[in-house]
């Protein structure tokens, strides 16, 4: 590598993501990239100009150790869709121009499904007009539902706050025998892969009973069997906790949060916000069995948690930048890093190479036969496979009481 | 100590409550105590007869260990309400007569305003009668507002998990410039009692700008100011960050959860169940604004998020269990531990020794000089005063990815 990099990062957050950058930088400048630039808000901010020189961020191993306990998106992220070649050559003639200014050689970007299909235009446009410049796609998702990947830095860490949480929940929720019982449901992300509320279960251990139900998204969710189910289990348990993704939807597709009219938010994918509807299940338990419900959601917690971060999927962020680096280095494009998982027990995992053609707008959901017959809890099998993604800690630097953070880049924080 | 101890958590629990159960246990048995038991479900559960043998539980030094780092209260709660004893005199006597038939010389009770009002009716009846058993309370409140205390075990736990958290949803709120910027409004515990949501403010570091607003139930809550400070931050900032407590009220007493038609319970004491105040607000800006909102709850994960507990809170607990203990031990009865602080900086503070007739059903609210002018945000006097509270942490035991918490006690579980 002789020229410049130029990295990016979008879609939603992760506690791994951040170790994807520095695996990113780290690595290119030991390939020799002169400068590896960092777009601000991803390609959005690219269009509008934006980007660092990340040497002036990341200036020491200190640095590089904090970026990858920090969470949220170092560089900002986007929701913006890349639209397609044809019709729009002004947009690709812009972002064309920039990266010939700043001399880019090659250009990552780190993200979810939507962040693919950005990378698979910009490698075929190049490809087109025989550019040598090479794309290449980094995943990340807390959702885990990028294909053709094993699964996807993010998971894990988020995983992990969710079986915590939860195992924190399930105990707490023991404390007060109420007359009737209570029920508490827990609202975890996941709008059609239903991975992280499945992460639920992992809570389950010698000393942590795990939730009494989980609902995904994958299955269509019946709220007669619902009730009947948890009816039950207040006959016999002083609390039942219920997890649900807040995808669940009823066999005619309606959402179960639209039954308590909670959407209001259509971002610019056209993927509804979804919310409330652990609040309209607690309500509707509470509703007819008169019993104490809570609803808890984990919200952006979940992904933001890099206090709780699994070292497994912090490492494996890393390695996914440096994977995504070493590819362009060897002039490889329009290629997305994957993980290949080549031993469950010692869990033994691997960085590959796939067309991003095949990942993009492609989504993994939970394969049927990873949830029991009832369509209520999570088999063995799907525990074999997500117990390594949570496994160890990376001690956050701990300053005055808090985790420190690398300081936030300028130009994120006000109004242009 | 030549008889027995009897020891029992009440109302919710905190980070801390066990590791106070810890310093009474070993400190009873330092002190010749024969048995030490536990009520189960707090003096409810002792009027069914049910109580445990804790050296069944905490056979050694690990056992003690895991014990302050579990969460929730380890011999369960209630939120049973003493009555007097005029009038109920057969409520007194078969409390007495369990104690007498256990050989009881010594009644702990670890808990919160509610608590030390038993403790007090408890203590007042066994003078009265001549007997000889004492009755010393323990503190514990995540609400931190119990008079005639320094602060309380169990709020620099909540209040650590709460700047943690908001330094990672501040962080993660700046992702995305949204074209009419994002608002988050995060609910926080605390129905008369500011304390916990003025911890927000301690998430403000050289790496965190920490919340722009802070609003709590001391002072009336008024909504058009509200809109007018959001509309200016918003004017200027891509994400505006407003921390509110469950119990903010509008000047005629009006809940604010209430507008939004979310109070649906009410408790043994008469304290309603508020939530939904994040929820209404968010609603309210989004309708006004038309920028992005989320509402996040904080909820239980507030108080049981052991995994991040300040090691000075833990040690405070522990000391104030071994004070409870200690004072019974030389015939004291009918007080409770208090803690004061001796020095602000280097901060030190101990336990002394109070009536408990003083403290109970008496709240202690957050100062207004303690909060500015305007009454949204608090003062540097308070950050001072909380800050110490926060400081160090207690390496949670990690096994296979996730803290091991020490077993649930039998007869907690499942339905008598």
């Amino acid at each position: 590598m002789k020229r410049n990099v130029i990295v990016g990062q979008s879609g939603g957050p992760t506690a791994a993501i951040n170790s994807s950058l520095a695996g990113v930088y780290l690595t290119a400048k030991e390939c020799g990239a002169k400068t590896v630039y960092g777009m601000l808000n991803g390609i959005q901010g690219l269009l509008e100009g934006r980007y660092i020189d990340l040497s002036e961020h990341i200036k020491n191993g200190l640095d590089a150790e904090l970026l990858k306990r920090t969470p949220s998106s170092f560089l900002g992220s986007c929701r913006y869709k890349l639209p397609a070649a044809e019709g729009n050559e002004a947009v690709y003639e812009q972002i064309f121009a920039t990266l010939k200014e700043l001399d880019i050689e090659v250009f990552i970007y780190i993200g979810g499904n939507d962040s693919m299909d950005t990378i698979n235009k910009l490698s075929q446009y190049a490809q087109a007009k025989g550019s040598e410049i090479r794309f290449i796609g980094c995943p990340k998702t807390v959702d885990n539902d990028l294909a053709l990947t094993d699964h996807t830095p993010g998971y894990g860490s988020a995983a992990k706050y969710i079986a915590i949480s939860m195992k924190e929940l399930i105990r707490d929720s023991f404390t007060i025998d109420f007359k009737q019982g209570m029920c508490t449901i827990v609202e975890i992300m996941g709008r059609n892969a239903g991975w992280l509320t499945a992460a639920a279960a992992l809570s389950k251990d010698e000393d942590c009973q795990g939730p009494d139900l989980i609902y995904l998204p994958e299955i269509p969710f019946d709220i007669e069997s619902f009730k009947a189910k948890v009816k039950d289990l207040l006959a016999k348990k002083i609390s039942v906790v219920v997890a649900v993704s807040e995808g669940i939807h009823t066999a005619d597709g309606t959402y179960v949060c639209e039954l308590g009219n909670s959407v209001d938010f259509v971002d610019a994918f056209g993927h509804k916000q979804l919310s409330g509807t652990a609040s309209y299940l607690a309500g509707y338990i509470a509703g007819e069995f008169g019993c104490k419900t809570r609803a808890i959601e984990f919200s952006t917690l979940q992904r933001a948690g890099s206090h709780v971060a699994s070292l497994t999927d912090i490492s494996e962020g890393f390695e996914a930048g440096k994977a995504a680096i070493k590819a362009a280095d060897e002039g490889k494009t329009g290629l997305m890093v994957v993980f290949e998982r080549t031993s469950q027990d010692p869990y033994k995992c691997g960085t590959a190479l796939r067309d991003v053609n095949k990942i993009a707008n492609d989504e993994r959901v939970v394969p049927r036969e990873w949830v029991n017959a009832d369509g209520d809890f999570v088999t063995d099998e799907f525990i074999a496979y997500a117990k390594p993604l949570i496994q160890g800690e990376l001690a956050p630097v701990m300053v005055d009481g808090l985790p420190r953070h690398l300081a936030v880049p300028d130009g994120l924080r006000e109004r242009a």
